[in-house]
């Protein structure tokens, strides 16, 4: 169990909560409002197999530390290489050497970590979740090692008995456009009360920079039968596949883009984008001209089958070829980028901005953007919602800012709550816990400052931790306050 | 009367304050020294004939809701249309179907306006000026609607009354350069201690991209009897009406642009692009070109006749096509935009930056721009003020930040210090308390971490709060601390 | 002596520290705990001919007024002249005509500074170090004058009685590459234990643009023996000075540029480059692209030869022709300018990113890209780290953005600790104070907050106090908590 040091030191109550005394008194009371609601999980990265009856997690190692791209990134700027970790060239995320030396190498390493949110989802899971009951340094790292793995052999650590341990009351995976969601339709005839739904996110089908854009072309018009290399066939097949996501409990699409860019094109400048981007004959230009195009025929989908359109805009991805080459994707080497979103969007928003059934979520890497771009565009637009604070802005301070920035602009209402964007599942409650957090005492400010009173604080505290993501996902419930 | 209700929670006599004790008590102290100096209104959208004698605004909506573009845009963001306001199409900003209607759709989604200025300044108007003794909700619309219009027809809440109500030493109106200033002459005459002067602004024959420009460049030839199509006669008939503004009491021009671009052209280029400009033939960037070189012409005017010029940079005019089809301007969809004042002003300063009868008030929209652009700039530029923050940015949290980053580079001596920039009359003192109240807490802050004393902070809060404003906009007064 | 009022007011033990009583003990600790720690000076502008035996400045206003550009420029902000000041055309940073009438002249104006930490720094200086016991004011100017002139005099007041009193541990100067070090050499032979070292900066000859290019690049040459008009001869050439540095002490070069673009170019176009250059032949795009490469050559020689490298980036230099023509380089018109780091620095760090021996500290004057390029990429590349928050933003609240932007995702160990960058002696203790009150500030919030523990606190306080500092340059000491 945790003891005294680790409640007291390693998860203190008031953890992350104002430190003047009588602001602290309003946000714990905030706090303790919103803690038990439910956590709602519309977007993140956990996988659907998981959720089968008999699935175990292999290890401390390739549970909590080879996957996190957080961590990884970190160690590697202070020095500790790939290889250190056992993480092979041409593994991808998969197995690694000897998942105990890699755990002790983090163990040594664990301090680096101070002030980062990392350190504290990671406390929050060991000692919280997981029940280690000391503190992760060098000399408990075999420890901590051998007490995880049992936990993760027993039931009640398995992800369905986390999925109802913490209180999840959805989660949905992020699944390729071709994906068969064999997974989703095995769970949904379990005997299992759990809603695992699919995202649709059609980024290889959609961007051709992408390395696998021919062969899941390819598969994208076997899959449906339709001509992927006419305009008209490629989009009905894409329809088609949302009807699919759709049929399996899609509420939302995902855009994983370099840039917001969008343009509403002629037909037969599509068809020719389309013809070339299949022949690999697209200059870099004419792909992202290709891509905004596709944002935009996205939107026009979404405002006809209403499916919840996610836009990640602004991530340079594997900025550091050698890494790519050698570790493949999400190994920590992802950088944020300047966002143009008044520009960018303006295409998208002129063709179908006032569509009543068209809703998007907008999620961005550069701050910059949030006063001076998302909330002006999100407080005016009726289809457009500003995303939690993502990524590297998933932090105490990075949430901070976006309240800041963003609700004198545009309102508690056109927020998106929080998304936790993990496939750190044993971190989930941690996540939405900081985010509490933070929001809890976001509210108790401005009831300190007398903006607000008590009784609204707290029906914007509720609204943030559970009915504004519900709206903006189209999960059902009750509205929002 | 407000009741004790209102009293303690809408308008909390320490609302907007530090919470830290101590700090608060500093502030209060602070406040207490300035809340009651003169109001300074050097720029504003009020209109001149409003303060002739028999003048009454005409119903709570068409004052307060309909031409407020801050309530309409989240209103519209949230799904109400413009048609649930009663706003018809093609009626610019003019009269409204059902003004009860629309307030009552307004009482009904009053809470969205949580933690947005327009509540606090609402607030304000509503239980401080027009003494309304409940809070705005649905059940209570229909009330305060008669109760707000019965007040308007009274004597002291006529525009001349909440002048002097509200301690207003002088007011600015916003004038286009072929204004013939009627009503300006007109109160000139009457016996009425107010003093409301024009603001020269001549976008309209500076901005070849307007739809009036050729109409309006028509006007201005035909009211000088200059020949604008002659670059030195469109220059002469621009000096023309400057004098006429000043000798109706202007201190100061202002220039709504899109970029704070600045060119120094030959004569004959000038030449040219006036010739394509009066012809329409010019492309977008000769049009910005020709704007740019305006700015610098409109420097060198203000450094011959001392007219203060304001620039007011960086917004996106009517992003929504089909807004401004059917509803005009100013109805919301107005966007910030990213702003380079570093080196747009550059050609300007180039050829005029260090004369000494020349000043600028710079306006950005783009929070960037405080510490890498603006403070660096007015920090080092004898012409260069800062503006206060506009627009989205007139927040309590927009002028901290404002303050936070523009004060350690440029000191407080380089800050124009506060205009209310509103046509919402009712709202004035409400924009200028929060000002103050923010000022306080931000000089509270300083003192109680011992950077200035007690006693510099009651200077500089003065300074704030009425001196700084006349000095930089040249309106007499005893001069700054 | 500084009396009573001196301590509680100009230099008050707790300033800069949080109000909040509880978080203000917690920093006040902290401070104590670091705060008689040795000032570790690696990057700054003092020169080395001070610290010979018999060096004494030359009177008040020529050492602490007239070179300090931070002074200059505000006090230009508001209409002072170079002229009012004594310094003429032509001067450069020279003897100015009248030091007893500048001086009086900035007793006028030194209320201008209030909010600005130039005048935390000189209270500090004057105070503290020079022991005035009056505040400076028109009224003390003469005495303040005189008494600062006398102290001057005194050996407790040389630059090496200030080297000793201000517990300085070393100190590196900024010198160009082809600098002959002759003080260096000198004081290494004197009998004194204090550390001056030089810096390798060989911006005069990497950058075409310069006016002394073509003038320093046949100095290289003669200096070195080289055929600097061939590629391999110019980096031998490179090569030979840096080792020359080296061997007088250096552990690190420094550059400065407009842009951290870098580049990675053919020999041949190199060479077709370099012949450019000295034929004054490029246009400003390749002498950009010269740079650009140039900046990778310095990586390669620093992954090399150990020099840890920093690189000072976007800085628009001489932004007032006219400033420039008259009074030279260094005048208070140098402004930011918008940076971009992770497009910039590709293709460094493809060449080079994963080097362990190279070492590259980033300083910026754009605070935008703290949190979304800085942080980032010395959160990920083993050969970044972020350098102190830079010139403009050297200040409390610039220091506090930068810690909240960067920690949270580059955690502490990614930071360069603190230099003082400063020609201006006597304010080095004001500039390590203030760092150290913010950084003890910063983690007084984060233990009071619950998210690191007073012990953490502190280890990390004495890290960012001297170890952080230590590593980035190399200079020794038992490395980082």
């Amino acid at each position: 169990m945790v003891g005294k040091r680790a409640n007291s030191e390693l998860l203190h109550p008031d953890r992350l909560l104002p430190s003047d005394p009588a602001v602290c008194r309003i946000a714990r009371d905030l706090l303790e409002q919103i803690s038990d609601l439910p956590l709602i999980c519309p977007h993140g990265h956990t996988e659907a197999h998981w959720y089968h009856r008999d699935f175990r997690f292999s290890n401390a190692s390739e549970l909590l530390l080879t996957p996190d791209h957080y961590l990884l990134r970190l160690l590697v700027s202070q020095g500790v290489t790939f290889a250190d970790l056992g993480v092979g060239k041409g593994t991808g995320g998969g197995p690694i050497a000897d998942p105990r030396s890699a755990w002790r190498c983090f163990a040594d390493n664990y301090h680096l970590f101070r002030g980062t949110p990392s350190r504290m989802w990671l406390n929050h899971a060991l000692h919280d979740v997981l029940e280690v009951p000391w503190a992760l340094e060098s000399a408990t790292a075999d420890r901590i090692y051998d007490h995880i793995n049992e936990r993760l052999e027993s039931d009640d650590c398995s992800p369905r008995a986390l999925y109802t341990r913490f209180g999840i009351e959805m989660i949905a995976t992020t699944d390729s456009a071709t994906d068969p969601l064999d997974h989703h339709r095995a769970l949904a005839t379990e005997d299992w009360p759990g809603r695992v739904i699919p995202t649709f996110r059609p980024d290889a089908v959609t961007d051709p920079q992408r390395d696998d854009f021919a062969e899941q072309m390819a598969l994208l018009g076997e899959q449906t039968g339709r001509d992927v290399g006419q305009w008209r066939g490629y989009l009905d097949a894409l329809r088609d596949r949302r009807e699919v996501f759709r049929s399996h409990g899609a509420t939302a699409t995902d855009h994983g883009v370099a840039s917001p860019q969008t343009a509403d094109l002629h037909e037969a400048t599509c068809q020719r984008l389309l013809t070339g981007a299949l022949r690999g004959e697209l200059s870099e230009q004419e792909c992202r001209l290709f891509g905004a195009q596709m944002l935009t025929e996205m939107a026009r989908m979404s405002a006809a089958d209403g499916l919840v359109m996610q836009i990640h805009a602004g991530s340079w991805r594997n900025h550091a070829p050698s890494i790519y080459r050698d570790y493949g994707r999400d190994r920590g080497f992802d950088m944020p980028m300047r966002t143009d979103w008044t520009g960018g969007l303006k295409a998208l928003l002129d063709c179908c901005g006032f569509d009543p059934n068209l809703k998007i979520i907008l999620y961005t890497l550069d701050e910059a953007a949030y006063a001076r771009d998302l909330a002006p565009l999100a407080g005016a637009y009726p289809c457009l919602t500003v995303g939690a604070a993502w990524w590297f802005f998933d932090s105490p301070l990075g949430m901070r800012r976006q309240l800041e920035q963003v609700v004198e602009t545009a309102g508690f209402c056109n927020l998106a709550g929080f998304v936790d964007d993990t496939r750190a599942l044993p971190s989930i409650p941690a996540r939405h816990d900081m985010f509490r957090r933070v929001a809890a005492g976001y509210l108790a400010s401005l009831v300190a400052e007398h903006q607000i009173n008590r009784h609204e604080a707290g029906k914007i505290a509720e609204d943030l931790a559970v009915n504004l993501v519900r709206k903006a996902y189209r999960l059902g419930g009750k509205g929002v306050h």
